[in-house]
């Protein structure tokens, strides 16, 4: 705060919160400065907050968390206050603005940068949520078999997260078979698995609060076509390029070039027209992108997904996701999943 | 837009986006003026968009989504835009206003006023989503046995809705055993079932884009005492005859006061800490909010949920919630789950 020249900070974000308090509820708002600390909750988080939050004076409260936060920032006697202007909606910005009554000013980077290092205890979460997700994927593996959907995989997923000690998915699952693997982002649906499909599973769970992320793409039964053999190698050379580009003082750009320049040059590079990675951590898409326009400066203890892809519509898709952590030298690869082709048995 | 007077609306917000253009993805971008509607997705969407999307011109745009919204806007020589204060972030907000340069407008109701009463084809798909998921609740009570955790039964639950034709929960279940019950948001955890607890099933389904949202508490083998017999049954009392306060013209602090007098003039007011309902459709909780300030006035066709609550720290709570559709005369109560306190087999 000294740093960005202002009295106090405001958060209303879930996640920030539990990053700054340890509350994992789901509406609350921080009030800090350099003499005071508020934790704000309503009636329904009471009980929850004086079990998990220590540190910051607890006050339930009534009516827009906001307005009581505002009124918060007025009694300190604060000239200005920060907040990250991408976790604030509008309506929220106005009503704490009107009661704070003071400048409010957008501090985009100085929780995330906070958030984005991760330490000893973090990253020990992370793996233990990697290492959760790697060990259901596995036994998942054995439930394709033909006629299976899409939806059935993901639903035994979540089951298998929840039974096994996950808080939840991290995210909603994506499962696709066949040529639905094309859509980047599809939603598992009724499609029954066949012999030849390719078969797309993207998956992470939340255990302890921290989140994983990954990606493997296999063919059931038999390979469909050179094809993709063809897709698939350059997909994974494009990934391993990328895992040896990453180190503390590297771009974003620089890395996401490494993976990119592969899938360009063997010609796909329209088809592959995501970004390359995301921080992941106490959400699983986090502040930090790799992609053509990071001018992010990596640095050790960077939590970060590796996924490069391409997708040809109609045909089908390929999609190879790691869960990392940035080193001094390179990084560690946290997914110890095989990343060659494998055709599951039928 | 007439009556707003403004000459373009623009939204970013996933769940308006698929009320206004049935796209189902996370990231889109509409912009729509009498003469023009522009749907803007990046590369992840292009396809899906193309299967989902009609009555809009599609674009596949790359960077900021508000940022290719506020170019549109200037193309379209709009002097100014409404936007949903609720559903954007501030630094959104800051993107889009640099790229269109002419005034932006919050419009917090056009959207949600729209929304907030559901057609025919709405309501039914809503009547399934509960449908559904009071299928599995009644299910899910025979998985009540000595020694099963929350988090066991969640994700039963999770996994009955997904393979039954579900999406996915339409929230974070909530499922609490004996003096956890006190928690109005408690997350399911390691707590194993013992004779004599009180269970709390709060729960909901997303089933065809459109949610449901029921609760029901129990008691596993006996009754805990006296105290549970009074409050379960002031509860109950409450959520009654807040459903014989609804009606199409009445206000939402109305119906509220119904439901909380019963409870105020019991002596548990300070016990029941949270609003007697909200909208609920494509999202689990819509606009329309029923708690002491609602001025809401109640319309033919809107969907809500009727919740009082008794929470005693330390004992345990009740929670009795049912999904309503307001009528002319009264309402339509989706939710047949039986209400009369239960005490489920050991």
């Amino acid at each position: 705060m000294a740093e960005a020249e202002v009295d106090a900070f405001v958060s209303l974000s879930p996640p920030a919160n539990a990053y700054l308090s340890a509350f994992h509820g789901s509406a609350s708002a921080l009030v800090v400065s350099a003499e005071a600390a508020h934790f704000l909750c309503d009636f329904r988080y009471g009980e929850q907050a004086e079990a998990q939050v220590s540190g910051y004076g607890i006050a339930v409260v009534t009516g827009k968390l906001e307005e009581r936060a505002g009124e918060r920032l007025k009694e300190l006697g604060a000239a200005s206050a920060g907040f990250d202007p991408a976790v604030m909606n509008f309506a929220q910005y106005e009503r704490l603005g009107a009661a704070f009554g003071n400048e409010l000013r957008p501090l985009p980077d100085l929780v995330n940068a906070l958030r984005a290092v991760k330490d000893a205890g973090e990253l020990a979460k992370i793996r233990a949520a990697n290492d959760l997700a790697e060990a259901v994927l596995s036994d998942l593996k054995t439930t394709l078999k033909p006629g299976v959907t899409e939806r059935e995989v993901a639903a035994r997923m979540i089951y298998d997260f929840q039974t096994r000690g996950a808080e939840k998915a991290s995210f909603d699952p994506i499962v696709l078979f066949g040529e639905r693997t094309s859509l980047p982002h599809g939603v598992p649906g009724e499609r029954a698995l066949a012999e030849g499909d390719i078969v797309l599973i993207d998956m992470g769970c939340q255990l302890d609060g921290y989140c994983s992320d990954l990606t493997r793409t296999y063919v059931f039964g038999r390979i469909p076509g050179a094809w993709f053999v063809e897709i698939y190698g350059i997909t994974l050379r494009a990934q391993l390029a990328a895992l040896a580009a990453l180190r503390a003082g590297a771009l974003g750009k620089e890395v996401d070039a490494a993976g990119r320049s592969i899938i360009q040059e063997a010609g796909y590079g329209e088809q592959f027209g995501h970004g390359l990675g995301h921080g992941t951590g106490l959400e699983v898409h986090e502040s930090i992108r790799l992609n053509a326009q990071s001018d992010t400066v990596l640095e050790s203890g960077m939590t970060l997904t590796i996924e490069p892809g391409i997708y040809l519509p109609g045909k089908g898709g390929v999609r190879i996701e790691d869960l990392v952590v940035v080193t001094e030298n390179g990084c560690g690869v946290m997914t110890q999943s095989p990343k060659d082709l494998e055709v599951i048995p039928v």
